[in-house]
């Protein structure tokens, strides 16, 4: 049992917590809560930290609740002081369980190679906004996200959070932007940035295909111009009464949505 | 100018800022910054509270840049103590403007005898959300939102944020979900309920008219029993892979942008 605030897990935990930086160079990020833990795939979980409590009230339970064998997770769990946990956790009130896991990052050919509608993300900063777009893309059908290297990190606690369990659903891909829509262009898909100006065609006059990928910019700034000129087609999101713009998950939702409508995936 | 942090003003300012029971019993409201305060009609402002600082160095630049005249601010403009104003600050770097208002509410009656698409929300908790909403709500061309009572407040700080700026604009009203649902049927709308189970029909399948209600329900718990009861019509938002919800505000953009879609408001 892990009894000392100093101990190097719990220094390793927080660390991956607090710091993209740590996330980057140990391979590895945090889930909590019972849900995801037990979601995430068995190989990827490298270490289960529960606290006393949780293990003597609600460890059994949890593991029939959700179907899994003991013995997969006795090599894995290691139990925590309470207050221990409790200073560790970024969550108001933890449920007394989290998991030290591997990432995962899809693969920018795999993904593009389905021949299925990809979202693109151009340096999309809120974490928020990257939780739920992960999320409805798994929803609506996308083949993957393909975001830019100045994207926020989808491995960050609050993006965790608000995929609500998708975090292993959609493959998620960073690459230098140019070479993703180069790659997507060479492989016939039409790459359509999102943009405000409503010099460009409304999303309801295009005729969507598979091979289509949505381009979202920075929720402060849009699509960078070097980007925009790198797209094959562009088009607005129609607004009525006096918005400036829609929430950059919303704007995603709302492209994503259409293109399931028009494709039926 | 208010030098003292327990200057009457500046705790009334904090008690609109955390307490919905104030935001009732003054029946007044706290806007930050500088565009949302000059976006205010000018009816409705109170009182503009600048620290020392912002007076000094940005409030006719930014009078100018709104194109407003100084002459109608006079009577209104209080000047703050730069730390004081900093300790009633909701943001985490104010820009040193705020303003206490008058609140707004749409009405029933008005909003229903549009004869346009309205918005129904039963319980929504998260500030992030409704302010989310509401910017898409306009955005889409709803007539206004109808919110049970016990729905967030629209004038919660994270709510008002989550606007940006379009707080001014959709009407939204706060009445009882019966007497909502009542007066829409009465009124010949079609009252959906947007739930997650697929017995019913998907709303792709559906031909909106103008005279459409779409219920949202709560984060956790969708739409109560008696209230899926009471609408007229239901429909689920299909969805891919392997996804239990989506997120409330993204729900709703994907239904609000469906039937501005279909009746091209």
């Amino acid at each position: 049992m892990i009894t000392a605030y100093n101990n190097p897990q719990i220094k390793l935990i927080k660390e991956l917590l607090e710091k993209s930086k740590a996330r980057e160079k140990n391979d590895l990020f945090v889930l909590e809560g019972a849900r995801l833990c037990m979601e995430a795939p068995l190989s990827k979980v490298k270490s289960l930290y529960v606290s006393e409590d949780f293990y003597n009230k609600s460890f059994n339970d949890m593991l029939t609740k959700f179907g899994k064998d003991k013995k997969d997770y006795e090599d894995k769990v290691q139990v925590v002081d309470n207050n221990i946990f409790k200073s560790v956790s970024n969550t108001v009130t933890p449920q007394g369980i989290m998991a030290v896991c591997k990432r995962m990052y899809g693969d920018l050919e795999t993904v593009i190679s389905l021949g299925k509608p990809v979202l693109v993300l151009e340096n999309l900063q809120d974490p928020g906004n990257m939780g739920t777009i992960l999320r409805t893309a798994e929803a609506a059908g996308m083949a993957g996200i393909l975001a830019s290297k100045g994207t926020v990190d989808k491995y960050n606690p609050k993006v965790v959070r608000a995929t609500m369990g998708t975090i292993f659903k959609v493959p998620v891909v960073y690459e230098d932007i140019d070479t993703i829509i180069d790659k997507l262009k060479k492989n016939d898909f039409v790459v359509m940035a999102t943009i405000l100006d409503d010099e460009s065609r409304s999303l309801y006059d295009y005729k969507f295909g598979l091979k289509t990928a949505v381009v979202i910019g920075n929720e402060g700034n849009g699509i960078t111009k070097e980007t925009s000129e790198k797209c094959t087609s562009s088009c607005y999101i129609p607004m009525s009464g006096e918005v400036e713009s829609l929430n950059a998950s919303v704007a995603a939702s709302v492209m994503m949505y259409e293109i399931k409508r028009q494709v039926g995936i």
